[in-house]
């Protein structure tokens, strides 16, 4: 039985503490947060703590926090030479106060407070301090039944970086698709079908391979009717961005 | 018993083919092709022809064919007071020759020729001359397992547009992340399960609502940081644009 203290409680932390407590072997030790009613729901099922010197032996201190509170929370642990691991895309693994034994937890995928996740799809990209460490880290992501990936730091920026493209970045294009179908009353139900079939057909075939449309085959004929059809400057502008963008990938310059 | 002749032999026309075929309220009269070589294969299961004197009764002529080609094949049609439609979601209805009777079965959806679809996800929107016909191409819609949805032409110019956003720039998108993440010999299967997360969340919650990230939160470090590691200016400038616009979406301006 591994066990596993959670320290925060943001998207991450609260996805992670509940795939953790459905886990078999894993047991959720305690539940840290400086602010002690963001989780004290949950007191009845874990030991919920707001004291970082309540903080008992665990076999691995999970730290879901903000990017910017990581290092000085690695070095306020009262103890040494535990497992200690964060879990953002961005921070080094050096943040870590070298008092313990360090490593990255990253799991690649968008949490919102709302949304179900199924655990056992998501990529858990893992970095050790001490490969000593690298075996545990592996089994407690298949733990959740997610597939471990052992990365560089490097790798993880990058990821992170892809990450904003293929997340942040297509789902404002799924805000802009909204904004100009809410404009003529189009139900946005219409286009649901398609995003997920464009989503789907890169899982077993290039994004290369996959594109198709106006941009691709320099259809200039419909590229300049749907700029007329636009009347937000900024929309404008990341047509003409993207379809460029696409004729440059496909050679259409 | 509906009777459907294709015309054209594109990616449209060649699902619209087989869906057609393969749903037991609708026959597949006659396959026309101006080049007989691209159907010839299909002989033994449907009438192919490359000639449109050959063109026999049916309750439908669907035209699958390029928009710019339309309008002068709908002219070439040797018969008058049929109904004939094309699927494109650009060409006006009033391109279609009007000595027939005129509407559009546009199936917003991508279509690839090595791509399996399922049509019962497929909206097909659809427009009429003749009210009359309305009812005959929503049971069309219907008998491939479609969702018809009645829309205006300036609806369905729109919704292409739309489809522009949501596919092709999306799966650029993807393609920068692929790109990026080559680059640093990342295995690109590690991005597949947020691709597939991030259109499924908007099935049933708003792109608004969905939007996470670095931009939505104007962390400027994490921003520095990512346009520091793109190389390639084209990436960088679309970073700083979709950027933008989640933050002015988000009121981060």
């Amino acid at each position: 039985m591994i066990t596993v203290t959670i320290i925060g409680a943001g998207n991450v932390a609260s996805h992670l503490y509940r795939a953790f407590n459905d886990a078999k072997d894993v047991t959720v030790k305690q539940w840290y947060n400086r602010t002690y009613s963001t989780i004290s729901s949950y007191a009845n099922e874990v030991d919920c703590i707001d004291d970082l010197n309540q903080l008992k032996y665990a076999d691995i201190y999970i730290m879901a926090v903000s990017d910017d509170s990581s290092a000085s929370l690695s070095r306020a642990l009262p103890f040494e030479n535990r497992l200690v691991a964060h879990t953002s895309g961005s921070v080094s693994i050096h943040d870590l106060d070298k008092k313990n034994q360090r490593a990255v937890f990253y799991p690649l995928q968008t949490f919102s407070k709302d949304a179900e996740l199924d655990f056992s799809e998501i990529p858990i990209c893992i970095e050790v301090t001490e490969k000593e460490n690298l075996q545990f880290m592996k089994d407690l992501a298949e733990a959740l039944g997610c597939t471990p990936y052992k990365i560089t730091t490097e790798q993880r920026q990058t990821l992170h970086l892809s990450a904003v493209f293929v997340n942040n970045f297509t789902n404002q294009l799924y805000r802009i698709a909204h904004e100009i179908s809410d404009a003529k009353s189009i139900n946005f139900d219409i286009l649901k079908p398609l995003i997920m079939e464009t989503a789907r057909k890169v899982q077993h075939m290039s994004p290369y391979m996959a594109q198709t449309g106006p941009a691709k085959r320099n259809d200039k004929k419909t590229i300049k009717r749907h700029l007329k059809l636009l009347e937000n400057e900024e929309h404008k502008a990341i047509y003409e961005l993207l379809t460029a963008s696409i004729k440059k990938t496909h050679g259409q310059r």
